[in-house]
């Protein structure tokens, strides 16, 4: 019996690594939903994000982000080893190159933190990844949460509550939306996870180059 | 905050129901998977087909399939009470255009299994339905699978053996694969469950309309 050889699962091979990005407002849990990805041991590489934000406590360096200085983070942009950074509420933020490609290159599924510009960007650089839209279940919900983590001053959390009002309406660049509901961390892990098990099954695989 | 109105889940509404075709060759275990998600109680609406074949050892009628005589699967056919009819070895196939429209429209999901020809008529009528080719794991595993349910003769096993191999060919048409491995059923109907769980978070939703 001939097998077309478009499809690996056919074959019986592994479809290709994917590019996974999970993005939204500020403040509507990206990184609890990644950590508790990692508590649960989900078999894909986190690429790490570089920031010149002070660390807070309880983070820890090279896992929650690569904490550096600013005249670091400068000359990184200068070596061009960012896929993606941004000067957000006035602290840079990226994704290192080699991360991605190290990831990719051994085969693991990348799972990429950004937010709605950084999307957009890795949008045009890899139209190929899979683009997740993490929103909140309400306004209210995502005021409650700036507020309760004590990080912002106010008229931060207003800023970034004005910005979350326009980044909402971005949705449509995006190929799934996946509600945080608080206290249901656990069902946005799982219909990502979800997203991410359907993907590998797709007849057409969506092939990431970087 | 404004929502875009084009997304149900970012209203807390819950996504349209969605038609999901489950397809692939003759002795593929399309049967198995399906009474498999039903012993799960998945919260589907499983179209029961119409056949003019007899009924095997074991088989419930009303649930397995309609069992109907060729004179009325004949009548059917001229009432065109049919979404979708074909003539397979010798035996009448159809689905009953009532159980899908009644089922969508009280808001559940459908789960219809169809031969590929019948999946290629479904296309056409539904395009915007979530098309799954169920292949095997190898030809021999495909054989094997027809010969050990001794409802086939030698010669009408290696017809079907000559259709699949065709069948798979036609992969292409389908939006997603999924290999059912011998022993291996629940990996099968949990991938499949990913995908319908995947789709209900699309940006996007495939509104069905019949």
């Amino acid at each position: 019996m001939d097998r077309p050889t478009h499809n690996p699962l056919l074959d019986g091979q592994a479809p290709p690594p994917l590019l996974i990005v999970i993005s939204g407002p500020s403040g509507v849990g990206k990184d609890s939903v990644l950590n508790r990805m990692r508590e649960l041991n989900f078999p894909f590489h986190f690429v790490v994000t570089a920031t010149s934000r002070a660390i807070r406590p309880g983070e820890v360096d090279g896992f929650d982000y690569h904490f550096v200085s600013v005249e670091r983070f400068e000359a990184m942009i200068q070596n061009e080893e960012f896929l993606e950074w941004a000067m957000v509420y006035g602290q840079y933020k990226g994704i290192p190159k080699f991360e991605v490609r190290e990831a990719m290159a051994s085969g693991r599924d990348v799972v990429l933190r950004l937010n709605v510009d950084g999307a957009a960007t890795v949008q045009r650089i890899a139209p190929e990844a899979i683009f997740i839209f993490l929103a909140p279940a309400s306004p209210d919900e995502l005021e409650r949460r700036l507020s309760n983590r004590h990080t912002e001053s106010r008229a931060e959390i207003d800023a970034r509550l004005a910005v979350a009002a326009s980044e909402l309406e971005r949705v449509g660049q995006f190929d799934y939306v996946v509600i945080n509901r608080e206290g249901h961390l656990d069902d946005a892990v799982s219909q990502i996870c979800a997203i991410i098990a359907a993907e590998k099954q797709r007849v057409f695989p969506r092939h990431v180059r970087l």
